[in-house]
């Protein structure tokens, strides 16, 4: 749309250019690509700002999506780009699971398994990878975020750190991917977060259809527990949670079971209430730029 | 749903709260109502900064949203809450058309007559008082916006003064009722505008559904014309147009028109192009700011 901004693909590449559209000083873009991990299509957007458009190597965010989320709702709705286009900051969004969309190949992907609670099946994924079927052909989010994408966004892109954020279920991502692969992340931050998937209710539901019976992988797939397990990673982590969030009061973040895990773990934790806010992209665009600053600084000493 | 918060209407209230999400300091509530000038239910959304909460009274923008948008795309995409939230300015968004809604009554509103043009049916309306059947019993959005609702917005919140701005099609409502209606409003701007809708294709389109062959009110309804025809009105309007949007290349938005118009009027104009822009939601939030500001200085002087 915008040639002369346009971020120029490597003829190699493995990515389709959906859209590029100009934002601040920079482009907002989204890619679809087939995944291997997950055996589908997968889409993800990702902003560039002008830096990163003329090749200057650039610090990211991934950004990991909550439940029935896809790359648009925070690209649409969460307000982050005036901020990274200010301070030269990438900011990736994939999508929140697998979908039952047609792969380049034009193979439909209607066996990915689905399910009717919103928080089991497509639009979910924890951010694990399944070992139970049906789920665990496709439903390998771990190897996808932090192998394959991971890989290719430095084949991809000029990106010279990442640091990993995310909301709700992404926000367990968030803690669960940076505390178990902390060679990979500068930082970690999280909004809202699910803070122990195998203590929330929509998380145990999850776990039960991806993992069975074998609470060893509940336990290694749960983002307290790890903090606790591995110890300090992070010079500090930021966590913003409005006190008004209804999934707060009836348990599904299960909030006090990080602030635990850190203290255990040693684990410096900046976790703020924010009194009246509740689980929406209303509160996340209101906490947004600070969390991309705390991304800038860390990076900055990495 | 964050009570300690919670804008008070006044017991006589015609309005129905839809939703209250805190975002940054002050609120995102809509409302619906039942309207006289469109006979149909119409909703809008209003950003309430914690001064109007507290009961100050406040400055406003009266947003007006372009072709196929109600007052979400706005209000989830625009960005505009968070400069809102630090100067102290409240910001409405109402509906771009009558809908075929259920009223409160519970008649079903089967009969608001649409159009599957894009450019004419629901969803469009140039902010202007239909003549031609079956358009004008419902499509009266010109004593919709400049009586029926700015009163009621007068009467439900402490507002002391109103702005008036728009993108595309509401880009050329904000022009046309902010110089048709001079003593209501204290300032102008537009995003995008189309500057003449009795020259572009789309205003043509709906203009012959709106007003039939009578030329006379295609004219009294054409921003640029209205701007030509009533001399200047404001120190300053404030317009921005992408450089690369397809509408303009291809006519639809008829920019020179309007700088023709101010030129003869003597309304002083601050008309920016902005390279590599196009006309989507990403370039509203790269310059919403600025509108506001603008808004914001105007009120001041007011």
């Amino acid at each position: 749309m915008n040639d002369y901004y346009a971020h120029s693909l490597p003829a190699s590449s493995k990515l389709t250019q959906k859209s590029v559209n100009r934002c601040f000083d920079g482009e907002q873009h989204y890619y679809s690509h087939d995944s291997e991990a997950t055996k589908t299509c997968m889409t993800f957007s990702i902003y560039l700002p002008d830096e990163a458009l003329a090749g200057h190597s650039c610090p990211a965010i991934l950004y990991l999506s909550g439940l029935t989320c896809n790359a648009d709702n925070v690209t649409h709705k969460a307000h982050f780009q005036q901020k990274c286009s200010e301070l030269g900051i990438i900011f990736i969004a994939p999508d929140s699971s697998p979908r039952s969309a047609p792969r380049s190949d034009n193979n439909e992907n209607d066996s990915v398994p689905n399910d009717e609670r919103y928080f089991v099946g497509q639009g979910a994924s924890y951010y694990v990878d399944a070992t139970c079927a049906p789920w665990s052909d496709n439903f390998n989010m771990q190897t996808y975020i932090v192998d394959e994408l991971y890989d290719l966004l430095h084949v991809e892109f000029a990106i010279n750190s990442i640091g990993v954020m995310g909301h709700s279920m992404g926000g367990h991502g968030a803690l669960l991917l940076g505390f178990k692969f902390p060679s990979k992340f500068v930082s970690v931050s999280a909004l809202s977060p699910v803070c122990s998937a195998s203590e929330s209710a929509w998380g145990q539901a999850a776990y039960t259809e991806y993992f069975g019976d074998d609470k060893a992988l509940w336990t290694e797939s749960d983002a307290s527990y790890t903090i606790e397990s591995v110890g300090r990673q992070y010079s500090t982590i930021l966590v913003d949670q409005g006190a008004a969030d209804d999934f707060l009061a009836d348990g599904q973040l299960q909030t006090p079971k990080l602030q635990q895990a850190c203290e255990k773990a040693k684990q410096p934790l900046t976790l703020r209430y924010k009194a009246g806010h509740d689980h929406s992209y209303y509160f996340i665009q209101t906490v947004m730029n600070d969390h991309i600053e705390h991304h800038w600084r860390m990076a900055q000493m990495s």
